[in-house]
C-alpha cells in the first residue's frame, strides 16, 4: 500500500493511493463493517483504522490487513450510503504520511562512497541526531525559507517508519518492526547547524522536513537495499547514490537504536544523505526562493517541493 | 500550584499538591460544574481540565484559572456524590508532571562559573540538543541502569515547561509563554554520548530523564533566576550552583528557540548543568546500582531517584 494523510473538506484523514485515486481508509472500513450488519461499525473502524497515521500504525499488521480489505471494498463501492469512499487524488490535499512522529532520528555520515571520497574512516558507530515534528511538511507544501540565515541546504534521505514497538530487536527480526518507507528532505540551515558543536538548531526550524510522497508498506517494498536515490535542484542533479552504499543498513539501525531506546509505531528514522549537498559545492550553492528540490527513490516515488520565502509569524 | 500527574486505582490523572494531599483536578472541576447545575459538567471538565498534562497546558491561563477554582471547591468538598476529589499523597503513585513532552530541548555549557573554571570562552550561542519522551520517568521511579555501559552519569537541570504556543517571542514577553518550572536529571551514558560527535545516543536511553517532583506554576515561582541548585549522590554534594549563573536565561532561551521553531504547550526545556558531573571527577566516579541521586532547587523542591540495575526487555 501507498499510505498518505490527506485533507478534504477541512477534514484530515488517512488514505491509500491507487493510481490517481485516494481511498478514505477509515470511511471505507466503516462502510465494510456496516455492509456486514455491524451496528458498532463506526466504533470498530475508529479502533482499528482510525483517521490518524500514528494511531493506525499502532494497530500493526492486523490494522494493515483491515486496511487492505477496506481498499478492496471501496474500489467496488466508490460511494456507500451517500458517503464518498474514493476521491480523485487531484481533489484532495496530500500531507506528510506521518505528520506527527513521536521521534525523528537522523543518521549522519552513512554513505560509504561519500565517506571514502572525503578521506574519512568508515565509522564504528552511527552518528545520530534529532529533528522534531514541527519540521514536518507534506509533498504539496512549499519549504519555508525563514530570514534567519542565507544558507538553506537540502539533504536527500531514504527514511523508514516504525510499525511495531521495538526494544532490543536483532537485525534478523528488524524488518518485522518496520511499517514502510518514505522520502524526507533533511532541510538544514547550514550556518545555524555549524555555529555550535551540536547540530539540532540548524535541523529543527519549522518546515525543515518535507516528507512523502507517501509511506510505501513493506509488503510492497520488501528490500530496502539497492534503491537508487537522486536529488535535483531545478532539474540539475546534485546528489546520486544507492541505498546499497549505506554503512549502517535499515536492519542495523533498528537493532542499534532499539538497544538504546524503545521505538514506537510512527517513529521516523532518516538513514543519512550522500555527497553533493550545497555547502560542499565549489563554490557553495545554497537554495534560493523559488528553487524546486526533487528527490527520487526507486520503489518509493518522488518528493518535490518548492522553496518559498517566509516571514516568521506568531502561530496562534 | 504544584501540578503533578498521578495514578490511582489504575487511572492516570493530573493533580495539584496541597500539603500532603492531591486534588484530582478533572474530577474536582467536573464536580464544581455539576454543583452549579451544569448538565454537561463532564464534557466541560474534559474540555478545560482534561486528565493529561499536555492537554491541560494547551488550555493556557484560562484552564489554570479553572484548576484553581477546582482546588478551592475540592478542599471544601473532599468527596462529591461518592467520588473522591482529594487523595492523601501517600495513597497515589506520583509520575512525571509532563510524561510525554512533544519536545525535550537541552542546553549544554550554560553555567558561567563552570565555563570559566574549565578555561573556556563564554559561548555566543546556546548549544542545544535533544532527548525524547521515552526517557521520562517520575519522582517515585528508579533510574534504570541498562547493561550497555559502565558510565552512568547525572546532570542536575533546572527545567521550564512551555504553557502557550510560542513563535518569535521576545525576551520581554517570554515568561508569559512559560507554564512553570520543574527539575530534570539529564541522565547520561557518558561513553555512549562521546563515541560520536553528536550526543543524542548517550542521552536518549529509556528512563534517562527523571522529572519532578512537580511542575511549579509561574504564579507561585515568579522569578527563575537566583535559585540554588544542589545535587547529591548518597548524601554527598557533587553539584552546586545558582540559576543566576546561567549564561542563557529562561527568557533568552524562549526568544532564541522560538526564533527557530514553534514551541508548544508541554514542551520541556532543560537549561543546562553546572560543574561536578561524575566524569569530570578525579578519578571519575560513575553511578552504581543502589545509588541515590537527589537534586534540590529553591522554590521548586527535591527530585530524588535511586539507580536500579535493569534488563533490556521487549516492551509489548
Amino acid at each position: 500500500m501507498k499510505l498518505i494523510t490527506f485533507t478534504v473538506a477541512g477534514s484530515t484523514r488517512i488514505g491509500a493511493v491507487t493510481n490517481e485515486n485516494v481511498v478514505d481508509l477509515n470511511a471505507a472500513y466503516e462502510a465494510l463493517q456496516d455492509s456486514q450488519g455491524k451496528i458498532r461499525a463506526k466504533q470498530i473502524a475508529e479502533a482499528y483504522v482510525p483517521n490518524d497515521m500514528t494511531g493506525f500504525l499502532q494497530g500493526g499488521k492486523e490494522s494493515m490487513q483491515y486496511a487492505n480489505e477496506a481498499i478492496h471494498f471501496a474500489l467496488e463501492n466508490k460511494e456507500y450510503k451517500g458517503r464518498t469512499l474514493v476521491f480523485a487524488k487531484k481533489d484532495v490535499k496530500v500531507g506528510a504520511p506521518v505528520p506527527e512522529p513521536g521521534k525523528m532520528i537522523c543518521v549522519g555520515h552513512n554513505y560509504r562512497e561519500h565517506i571514502l571520497e572525503m578521506g574519512r574512516q568508515i565509522p564504528e558507530f552511527p552518528v545520530v541526531f534529532a529533528k522534531f515534528s514541527n519540521t514536518v511538511i507534506g509533498p504539496e507544501d512549499d519549504i519555508p525559507f525563514f530570514p534567519i540565515s542565507e544558507q538553506l541546504d537540502y539533504e536527500a534521505e531514504f527514511a523508514f517508519v516504525i510499525g511495531k514497538r521495538a526494544r532490543n530487536v536483532s537485525q534478523e527480526e528488524a524488518l518485522d518492526y518496520v511499517a514502510g518507507y518514505t522520502i524526507v528532505n533533511d532541510v538544514t540551515y547550514r550556518d545555524i547547524q555549524r555555529r555550535t558543536i551540536q547540530w539540532l538548531q540548524g535541523k529543527s526550524v519549522d518546515g525543515a522536513a518535507p516528507m512523502g510522497p507517501w509511506l510505501v508498506t513493506t509488503d510492497e517494498l520488501t528490500n530496502p537495499s539497492g534503491l537508487e536515490v537522486v536529488l535535483t535542484v531545478n532539474g540539475e542533479e546534485r546528489q546520486h547514490t544507492n541505498t546499497a552504499n549505506l554503512v549502517f543498513s535499515v536492519q542495523y539501525l533498528v537493532e542499534f537504536l532499539s538497544n538504546l531506546m524503545t521505538l514506537e509505531p510512527g517513529d521516523v528514522i532518516l538513514t543519512g544523505t550522500p555527497g553533493g549537498v550545497g555547502v560542499a559545492m565549489d563554490p557553495p550553492s545554497f537554495l534560493k526562493d523559488g528553487d524546486v528540490v526533487s528527490i527520487s527513490i526507486d520503489g518509493v516515488g518522488v518528493l518535490e517541493n518548492k522553496v518559498q520565502k517566509a516571514a516568521i509569524e506568531v502561530k496562534n
